[in-house]
């Protein structure tokens, strides 16, 4: 029996899954247990892997299956999947295969010049590395093509659709009105924060964020997590889709909520149906954006809101009775949830955040329109620092060298995170509509009942709707910056007193 | 300026030693880490990376490479290089593409089909993917060919130029000298024993052993150690040769002895010039006999010898005061030398261990040649046990279903493990003319004198000499089953007074 032509693409878009995966496995071992000298060798083979993804997805045997496959007696799922796939393909068909090794290259260097540079706060070692990756993303965004701003070019990855048009109308936005209400909060009395760097012991830290890491209904069984220098969620395939996570034993935020957030971007994957759908459109995730609003949605939404702190706080109380007797669940939320301009974009609240994204974004921005040179880079971010959130680094290391995204490539990236909490706050307001007791099910721990709803709206479509759409579906509308700011109001304002 | 075509050669064996590579992290992690349903898709995408370093080596265009880089100016060791990947290449290129996927996907599905047959204990669940890896391993002796035995061909995997005919006069002797003077060991009265299975904390059996692999030259720089249920030793690359351990809290010698036997392997393969001759011949192992010479070296020749407890003992029983306090070294040296059968060889002595390897070697002639069908494994498993250790297994798990090689296609393999010994022999015998302290080196841990011999004698060469070749160079002459005699006379004559 011959194999139909969407089984003989189906198979191939395996292979390229497997060597894509291959590669999620080196990467995730790179940053969890390689031994030291295991840095030289991997980098290259990291690149093998990519290189080869890329050839294998390429091949015009591809191109030709994609193309007579549509004749045949097809599902709705199936057709998206050819169709998704041939836009993919007629893009990265357009890179030369040298560009793609020498881009594979030049990142596979990128990492360890970057963190050498960061541990011995050094701008200067990463600079002629980052200066090749930047003028080949530059070259990137003309083989792409784009419409208005070479920048569209490179966001299409990661969040197919946006252009600079749009996110800059959303930053207005964030200036206009978040900003000026981020000033009032900084005027109020700061909420008191002592006892989240009290002594909490690594081991135990784990073991409550670990509870409500199964609570939220990630599963272990075809999960784990491991320590690594910076929180990540990577997957290998359906049933093996991880979490890292590190911990500071005098700082309580550090590990618990980057292990609720890695843990909402995990539920994502193991919500996708990806054991049908491996290597496809219908078993991916939407976009980047989609991604960041699932992991902010338990991170913000969930975990730092007073329902949930209401419910769990006895418990944790119970966990670290010594650091937290004279603490009271409300004292505990306003803790965490205190609004401070700092340095660093992964440690700061969900309203400064935006701030730190913003920054980045008019870096990438000015870099691959060519406004803005690598060696300006230290100065224009510390100067931005001052200008939106008062505060100027004091070195590269909490500066411009904070982030890993640049030395893999990652231009175009940084814009999904502020969209990721804007779409939560619009799929929160939306989960309210359809479960008016969202509060208490947070309170009481019924999480299994917020996911389900995540899952039917969201996870189980995989790339079948852009963002606009399935946002649309969701909520009546495509993004609004409004939720996000009545969600800010509403509870800040509260918190705040405003 | 253009690369030379010995450059684009090594660039292509890089290619596909990253992809080996590759799939060694995926098979490591598999054993290591791997959450549960990460299983199903694990195996496929391993058969994806064989496949596909396999389709980059047999590349028509590595092909003429080496044919016209002979052209060029080279070293010696370039030479070899390129003499044997012609010899490889050629070997490989005899496998039709649908052999090697057929063979990737039959085993990709045979390790849990071997792993749920053991947990059940239930032969029936293995023998249909075992009888189809035999008939796969019977056509690819076919497909090789060979001169005088089918058998031969798959052996030539692991220990280039090894033959039936070799194996079975090396045999005859273990048959006619080694089985013998087993049956004298045992009619004498047994060394106590009772001590190795008192308690011995996990974490405190690690500390003891780690120090000893450092010892010995382990650079945990460019490797480390994790739990595996089987304990093993595997390479990513140049500073990343992993070990695997296990720990039995009541029975000392599951841990330490294994630990020593993988470092063994380690330092071989740290010890391979590696970074200068990435995915070369000259750059990795010579055999399989002679990595096990290494490993059982380390394992048998200096951790089980008289010396090395003179030396250890004391601090090994200031680590475990309680299980140790009425145990000399001289006891301590006695009972984990106790000769003894038993059906599990991976816990064997090192004299019964032989009897365990050739049951294996006969099994798998037998079915190569097709005089054995896989049905009749365990009843001829179980016959062979009796006759030549006494002892009758009570079930198949810990009969034919206690390794796992045959899952993952390997025939061929086993002959290796007891030849290993046999080159440890010799090679100690070597050892010895050159340093004449070899067992006060021993005793008082001056173990980097023996590693810069192995090192020095073996490893430097990579696959330049073939066994026979380099046991010569170091010793005089080929394999000669005297020099193991000769060791277990004097050895275990001595602890039995025989």
């Amino acid at each position: 029996m011959s194999q139909s032509k969407y089984d003989l693409y189906k198979k191939q878009m395996g292979k390229v899954a497997d060597l894509s995966n291959a590669g999620a496995v080196l990467s995730w071992d790179q940053q969890t247990y390689m031994p030291k000298n295991g840095a030289e060798f991997r980098g290259q083979q990291l690149a093998t892997l990519q290189t080869m993804a890329h050839e294998q997805f390429v091949l015009e045997d591809l191109g030709s299956l994609l193309d007579s496959a549509t004749n045949e007696n097809l599902t709705e799922d199936q057709k998206v999947n050819l169709k998704i796939t041939k836009k993919d393909f007629e893009r990265k068909k357009k890179y030369p295969h040298e560009f793609v090794e020498e881009m594979a290259n030049v990142t596979a260097s990128g990492f360890s010049a970057w963190h050498e540079a960061r541990t011995k706060n050094d701008f200067k070692i990463f600079q002629p590395v980052l200066e090749k990756i930047v003028e080949l993303k530059r070259k990137e965004a003309k083989i792409l093509g784009y419409a208005e701003h070479p920048y569209d070019a490179l966001m299409e990855d990661y969040e197919p659709g946006l252009t600079v048009k749009k996110v800059d109308e959303v930053f207005t936005d964030v200036k206009n009105q978040l900003f000026p209400f981020l000033k009032t909060i900084l005027a109020k009395p700061k909420s008191r924060v002592d006892f989240i760097s009290r002594h909490y012991p690594k081991d135990k830290q784990w073991a409550f964020s670990e509870k409500m890491v199964r609570k939220m209904g990630y599963n272990f069984d075809g999960g784990r997590a491991d320590f690594a220098p910076h929180p990540f969620c990577t997957t290998f395939g359906p049933g093996d889709v991880r979490i890292t996570i590190r911990a500071s034993e005098d700082y309580y935020n550090e590990m618990f909520f980057a292990a609720i957030h890695e843990a909402g971007h995990g539920l994502y994957e193991q919500g996708l149906p990806m054991r049908e759908q491996y290597g496809l459109p219908m078993g991916s995730a939407l976009s980047l954006a989609f991604h960041e609003s699932q992991s902010r949605f338990w991170e913000n939404n969930v975990a730092r809101s007073r329902p949930y702190w209401v419910g769990n706080f006895p418990e944790l109380q119970k966990e670290f009775p010594e650091s937290l007797k004279d603490v009271s669940a409300e004292e505990f939320y306003k803790g965490v949830n205190l609004v401070e301009p700092s340095f660093i974009r992964v440690e700061a609240d969900e309203l400064t955040y935006h701030a730190h994204v913003y920054i980045r974004y008019l870096i990438e921005k000015a870099l691959i329109e060519g406004s803005l040179e690598v060696s300006q880079v230290p100065q224009f971010w510390n100067d931005r620092y001052e200008e939106y959130l008062g505060i100027r680094p004091k070195s590269d290391a909490e500066g411009c060298l904070q982030d890993v995204h640049w030395s893999y490539g990652s231009f175009g990236y940084f814009p999904t995170y502020s969209l990721g909490s804007f779409y939560s706050a619009q799929i929160e307001a939306a989960m309210r509509k359809a479960i008016p007791s969202f509060d208490r099910e947070v309170e009481t721990g019924k999480f299994p009942i917020l996911l389900k709803w995540l899952r039917e709206n969201i996870h189980i479509h995989g790339r079948k709707y852009n963002s606009e759409e399935l946002l649309t579906r969701i909520s009546g509308s495509g993004l609004k910056f409004s939720y996000f700011m009545d969600y800010a109001r509403k509870k800040y304002g509260e918190i705040y007193g405003i």
